[in-house]
């Protein structure tokens, strides 16, 4: 049997995770996990797999070799841009974790807008007993940018809760049950969408795409007055000093930024104190690390056995 | 053509929703808005029919005549304590809005323990960018006590959304795709439960239901190490002073309240504070106060062409 390549592992999540998921993980082959200092300065050559989130941008002259690149998570973007992309094969993460994990949170989300959580929030914290006028989950519709995998399922639960849902793709997409737009019928889109949830892959197309002209276009007709927007894509699509503008000015009503332009978001951005904004850390889909390894060994698998890989992606398009 | 009863409404509501929703409701008819002061000591026998939502312990003496008594909600208990009752039907208030609010608020409580929103909200206040380890839906089991139209909406609801989803009634109901269990299987639906869901009908046998011998049966393998107990059935279910001992002891972990064993909760509950407790003021599935007007029409249309009433309470189980 010949030597199996090891397996390096560069992945900026939570250590312990990491090493919890590594347990048992790779039979038969040396895992190089570059969080271990014990492998500082090491010589990656001959290295055939990496499994990479949030590299430092010298991996791929370290790793000369490699054969297929694995991102740790759905996006891709993190690995196009850094320097020297071998040309092989990039696999992105498809897993239903990953999806139901960011249904769960684009869910939570447009409930607790619909449900005037930090209205109810302020009333506790003043210990007053008020009832507010509630509209349903019917009153309101949900426009999605981008109807993948993610945007699917999200759509699909919406549906269920009660929103009404429409979807918009670059290129058109059929979805079953969802009306959806093209890149033509942005407009129309835009105009009918009271909440507006990106979940767009960040390339050239999308970069910058959330800003103040967007905005203005979305609905004002819905029961919270002004538009209301959710980002679990990338902060690359959006512009934040639009978005500050729009929520001062109230061109948007409230906002979810799971997702920033730098991230991790500076200690100083007024987004974390805004009584309209809901901030968390990148976590809306964080991926399950012990289904990424599962992932990872089944299409090194196929690889190795002649199989065409899944999941590759389209460098070019960027997603 | 005879003339038509009046109708009182006695709703406890925001007024200006009930004056809006009575635009153009009861065509050719009196209403008579026990809100509006100019009807204040009116002599009310002779009116056949009263929509009430926590009316004031005189009306039946002040209104002997009434044929049908319409709740302005689900629950009824707020009419079956009136003194002086009559024998008269006592219809429930059931609509799809009503149920659809109650899974929306469910729905969003489950979501909100499952990601940890508080915590999260906590880091965001100190301005930290720090990724929290992440259970998913499919992780935790919610048990849901009540199963009749809420009930089974908010688990077929929570299935979709991922989560192990068990259900508990006093008498069996088989509902497809839930495991359900009776008042026999009470601790073996305790001991799966990480989260506990109460829908209940306040009635003598769940009068106190919720208390410290019951929440100490809850499972504590779920990824939070303790149980979460959210209730938005009847405060009069719930034992308060035992799930503040509960929480403060590790018996439970959290909890979400919409309803409490008096209303409205005094500013000096220790509930509003805590943070690991959500409080709502008893809004979970707040009537649309148009929808009950159509269906008190609806009924009183049924009723005075001599066809059966829907909905109709069985005032000795309560519900």
């Amino acid at each position: 049997m010949p030597v199996r390549s090891p397996v390096i592992v560069d992945l900026k999540f939570i250590p312990e995770e990491v090493d919890d998921a590594l347990q048992g993980a790779f039979p038969g082959r040396e895992v190089i996990n570059l969080a271990d200092p014990v492998h500082e300065g090491r010589d990656l050559s001959g290295v055939d797999y990496a499994v990479v989130w949030k590299s430092a941008p010298d991996l791929f002259s370290r790793a000369p070799d490699l054969k297929v690149v694995f991102s740790g998570g759905a996006g891709v973007d993190h690995v196009l841009t850094l320097p020297g992309l071998p040309d092989v094969p990039l696999v992105r993460f498809v897993d239903r974790t990953l999806t139901t994990r960011m249904s769960e949170w684009v869910v939570m989300q447009c409930l607790m807008h619909l449900r005037q959580h930090r209205a109810y929030e302020a009333l506790a914290r003043r210990r007053e007993w008020r009832e507010l006028s509630q509209p349903e989950a019917a009153d309101v519709t949900v426009g999605i940018m981008g109807m993948g995998v993610l945007g699917q399922d999200a759509a699909r639960k919406l549906v269920v809760m009660g929103f009404k849902v429409i979807g918009w793709s670059r290129t058109m997409r059929v979805v079953e049950g969802i009306e959806t737009y093209d890149a033509a019928g942005l407009d129309g889109f835009l105009g009918r969408s009271d909440v507006l949830v990106g979940l767009l892959p960040l390339t050239p197309e999308t970069k910058g795409i959330f800003n103040r002209s967007l905005f203005a276009r979305l609905s004002r007709k819905g029961p919270f007055g002004a538009p209301v927007f959710i980002n679990a894509g990338r902060g690359g699509s959006q512009v934040e000093a639009d978005i500050l503008e729009c929520l001062d000015d109230g061109t948007l009503a409230a906002a979810s930024l799971d997702v920033f332009e730098r991230e991790p978001l500076s200690p100083e951005s007024r987004f974390w104190g805004m009584p309209n904004v809901y901030v968390t850390p990148h976590v809306a889909a964080a991926s399950d690390v012990k289904a990424l390894f599962a992932h990872v060994e089944e299409q090194i698998a196929r690889f190795e056995s002649g199989l065409p890989l899944q999941h590759v992606v389209d460098k070019v398009a960027g997603y």
